[in-house]
């Protein structure tokens, strides 16, 4: 049995990370904190930014400007210069390894990301109330303030323990656009992992509630759709136009009608659309962005193809053009079921766990499903925890937030969970 | 001035014709009992069935059963034996042509098909108190019986008149089709044509009005489409299907959504639609039975040519395949203003007429245009004239019907323009 | 054990009644052949027509003129005219009873009608070879006739065995429609029933398996809707007319883009449509017959609702009336676990079963789940048994038919299945 | 006979107003601007702001916060502050009045404000070349700086001649928007008007061309609707959703299909359409800023009342909520024969004109059709002139200039046609 987690330490750190939600590509101040933090703990081994990602992989990168608008930013606000540098052109996140002798490759991924959204100022709101509500205009809605200050205490605990092997602990970008899980999964630092773990807080479970095994991620594919026609007056020239709009519309309502599937469930969305520029001018541009996912790989596929159809199709009935790419994609994945019973073994002891559920299905996507089958297509095992909180707004709402008991719970369930499986081989 | 016309004689054929409607290419009663009026008139020249028509020209041509379901029809009904063997294979109509020496060869087109429709039973439709309603299912909806009638005395009554030139008369199968015009125009029989006269009754206007230049004549094209998809059952399989019915609706949808033209009046209408076998199966088969009109030839081809793509476009967005065959087509046309002048001051001397009118819009289509263009074309003149006529029901409707003294005057108006081209060449 | 079934015997009734397929509410020929042979083994009680079903429950009657075609043809076909007499009006199917003393009750419901479609004439479909094929332009391409026969057959076995207690068998007319569960559910005739049997053969299964416990049954609903709008001249007055076709193609995409649900598995289908007389007139008329299905009754009932609410509003959209009308409707069910056991016992042990199956899942629907769910609401058990049949074209197709040799395995597991429960009450 | 327009002096305003273009009821430096000018050439009366427009009657009125950055803006140009005061609000524009004794009420209206678009920076662009390109962001694309130009010279001239009577010369905002044309119409300034000219630069005709009598105004609306249905999670809930873009995308597409009309032209469009937030998020918002379009008034109404049926059908279709309002709106108007004779008079006689052409369709819209109506209404005449300029770019695009030369044109032909109808009463 390892140490107790200091409480306070990652209280404190927790709401430092809050107070500097980046998204995608732009944790340059989030991924130099961790760092400083790996450091002062102190690594083996650490790659940082283009060490930790596969070349050629990322997904939904922004445009120059924007990424240099959120570097400046992360300088501004004190973010190391030595780090920033390795982080230039939107290469962030990390890889820390901790080795103690012979024994199994165990590894964590956390998600350090936040959302382009607002957070709330309402006094009810705790971050506002005590004051490390968001600086940057982003959120973290989603926890992964949480998620980051957990991978460093597990690792802390880790390396404090009597654990024998090599513990890798994966600061992962981009979990929200489904952009950092696949060039993570291919950086070759996943080769020769035994075991791994994922977690996530919340998910509708309380404080208390431990879930060795979530399941039922659905594989999804981001797509941006730009519909190119002609411009014309629309008073004076109708027909010399190309409408882009009505090819989205016709777009939109036949995703929507791709038929079910025999083999399980299936979702579409045309989540934002746009297009046009005036009234009085035929719409000679307009967009899609949209996602399909399914019960499986494959389900996701089908969708993926028939979406590509519609897409084709409507532009041609109205002349249009069409141009798609894929913006994010992320497999299904399940967790092992050796690896449940670890963790669900080691919840049932764990202080402040009252109820620990053996599996649950989640309904969304994550591209942690990427690490899961690179190790298990490797031979290891895998498997994702979730780990209950009280959160008074849902995932993603501007009243987000996370009790933070659960950041000890959370360390303490996974690094018991390595030591265990480094122990007991499952 | 010529005779007048026997009223008595006229209104006893035009009865016998309406007792005999026949749709396109299926008028081998009627052409037979033409042909034996013109041989009791005495006619010059007289071509048949094939020897009228160019070949290969015909559109919306009826399968080899229903073909021969009307031919059995027409001999059981008494259609002379000699002249139904010219039919076969629905070659229906005939040129008659009268020669009187030295002169303009002038010609009269009037069409001879009946529609698909029932006639009402009713007491007050005077064909149905008077016994001469339809006996074949079918029905003169549209006064083709009348114009049949007209044609045979406008040439009894050139020919009994001093009139100095060579009058060609066409008995046109298939205008309810658009389908009889092309193949007509392209005859051959047109080419020495100096001035064209093409006649229609009613047209909501009252007995005693004349139009000396109806215009207005929308060109048209109809067309069928056949999407064809896979079928699967709905339950167990829906992602098996191709759909069929989802690419007829969409095309539908988009069908009347193509562009309005700045150069004036189009239309589009998918007038006939269907598909499908039953609730648990995903449609296999869909069709659309449709039409595009415009104010010229050249917005009619816009909206062809639109439409074209939609159905495509729509046919891909559900993976279905597309058949689109054009079964009918007619141009627009204008009539010349010379042979207007002829008609109106015709008409002003004629008894029965009290209102002489100068030109009128139609907002309708008729394949009588593509005489009209190939007239032109050679450098002839060509005027469509209307002839007013009470009819208590609309035109198409199962109560439509013609007043009988427009017969004489129809008679009167157009032969006498006749004899006056002839006399004087506007 | 009982007696092996005559195997001739069933394969000659099996293929009399399968040279007269009826579809729904017309099993006039077919209700007085089964009358017939009960009456010939001799039953305590028989129920005919009318009193089989709950009045007003029938759905998808067909009009007077449908019926009396049906009606006189199976009296041409020399149905016996006591019979007939009690069917009048479309009052088809029958249950008959054994009683043999103290005992559960126990029923078996088979369906007896055919569909809508024509038969192969191919050499190589054994009807058309042997000289069974249909006879009435309707076929029996799903198996009703073997299942007809098969209750004949477990009533004459189990009236010949030792069996204490009373067995009822459910001779269901309309099940193609899903139209007669519901009215046979009804009746009152369940109301004392402690253990129900429903039987299909074939389902994708060949000779030789039996699959204890058929499950995975989609609640359906069927629904035919009916817009109404106003007809106008397409060229002349496009602007008067309210177009039906267009409402329906907006409500067959729409109803496809209904969303996917949380709970599981929905269905939908826009599967036989139609609307419009002309290609130049605005269509005043058009019609939807769908479907829509749940892997549940509550996600039937979401899809039926939101069907709603989008031919309604596509109506609207287009300024036409929808008159929407269910036609047909049935819910979920499962096989109970007691009951499986059973047949899965009985299976085991039956001469040429080579492979008993436990529980599987349908994909489709069905309405025998309103006589499951009657008795399972009444505290009996019910459980839907699948006897695999080699059939060389698929259900519904033109090429279906079943290996004659089911007839006697389907009889025995029945018949044994029904002696079982008698003897051991599960 | 008046004096010559000082051309320098026009070009020289005119290149001022081009650099300050301000889109409507934000054209606070340019009414500022104006007021000096008028000052300065003196004025017998002068209307700013509210006194000039109509209570309650101004449509698309920016927000509060976007009123105060142009007013912030102008007042850091360096508009004059007493007049800002004035227009505190966003009511901009002005009339000025120069009475000269007996005789009639003559109005000229021209309109001031620019277009939110960026201006060219190309080299052969003129005012980039030149120095005095757009330094607000917005864009005097549609040549509207000449325009108020022009008002001024004309006042000035006819200030200058021997004019009797009275001239009002209305400075109109918000034309691009057709949102200011009704208030000028209803604010009582025309209510004694005899004579009213308004006119536009350019519309396709060179330099030296002057069309007595622009026609073909389509009346139109311009209307938002707000879609407002509920957010769900795209995999996780996609049930719990309302749909708000499916709502938009399905009328966007039967917007397009409302009818033709028999009476004439008509359009529509879709010219600019959004929703949603993020991919995985069932969109809750959508908006279509769009317009319709008719020949006359009734065939805009026509348009109008359709349209709105099709939004509240769509919406509920996927059932969401709509908000659909008007955001301006203008008639359809002809100008009267009486002064288009004046104009080619006037035009034929001036120097720099050398193609006066009487009459030409426009095919777009305009709300000075708002003024020529209501003094038509009052029983006062009205003509729409338009005065020929060599434009490099279309209409509304960022090249779009005009050549100066048209400056001293137009104001020679409106001044002249002033003094004409003083004269000479058409």
């Amino acid at each position: 049995m390892g140490n107790r987690p200091d409480r306070d330490r990652l209280v404190e750190l927790r709401r430092e990370l809050h107070r500097h939600p980046e998204p995608a590509w732009r944790e340059f101040w989030t991924t130099a904190r961790i760092v400083d933090e790996l450091e002062a703990i102190g690594v083996d081994e650490l790659y940082v930014g283009p060490e930790a990602l596969a070349e050629g992989e990322r997904m939904a990168v922004p445009d120059d400007e924007e990424l240099a608008r959120w570097f400046d930013r992360a300088r501004e606000a004190g973010a190391r210069e030595d780090v920033l540098e390795r982080l230039e052109g939107g290469y962030t996140g990390a890889v820390a390894v901790v080795e103690r002798g012979e024994g199994p490759t165990v590894a964590l991924r956390v998600d350090i990301d936040g959302l382009q959204r607002e957070e709330s100022t309402d006094d009810d709101h705790v971050p506002a109330a005590e004051g490390f509500r968001s600086e940057t205009g982003a959120m973290h809605a989603c926890g992964h303030d949480a998620h980051a200050t957990i991978g460093l205490g597990v690792l802390e605990a880790v390396k404090a323990s009597d654990f024998r092997g090599t513990l890798k602990v994966f600061f992962q970008p981009g979990e929200e656009m489904i952009a950092g899980g696949k060039p993570m999964a291919k950086s070759g630092h996943l080769d020769d992992v035994d075991y791994l773990f994922a977690t996530h807080v919340g998910l509708d479970h309380p404080t208390g509630e431990v879930v060795a095994g979530v399941d039922g991620f659905l594989a999804v594919s981001h797509f941006r759709a730009e519909f190119a026609g002609e411009p014309a007056h629309a008073g004076g020239k109708p027909n010399d136009g190309r409408n882009a709009v009505q090819a989205m519309a016709t777009a939109v309502n036949e995703l929507y009608g791709i038929p079910r599937h025999e083999d399980g469930a299936t979702r579409v969305n045309a989540g934002k659309v746009g297009g046009g520029t005036a009234t009085n001018i035929i719409p000679e541009q307009a967009f899609i962005e949209g996602e399909v996912r399914g019960e499986t790989t494959e389900l996701k596929d089908y969708m993926k193809e028939r979406a590509g159809e519609v897409v084709e199709g409507a532009a041609a009935t109205h002349g249009c053009e069409v141009d798609r790419t894929a913006v994010g994609e992320a497999p299904s994945a399940e967790s092992d079921e050796a690896l449940v019973d670890v963790v669900q073994g080691v919840a049932t002891e764990t202080p402040g766990v009252e109820n620990p559920i053996r599996r649950d299905e989640l309904g969304g996507s994550e591209d942690a499903t990427f690490l899961m089958r690179e190790v298990q297509r490797n031979g290891g095992l895998a498997a994702y925890v979730g780990v209950g909180t009280d959160h008074p707004g849902g995932h993603h709402t501007a009243t987000f937030d996370v009790d933070e008991e659960t950041l000890p719970i959370a360390v303490d369930v996974l690094s018991e969970s390595v030591l265990a499986v480094a122990d007991e081989r499952p």
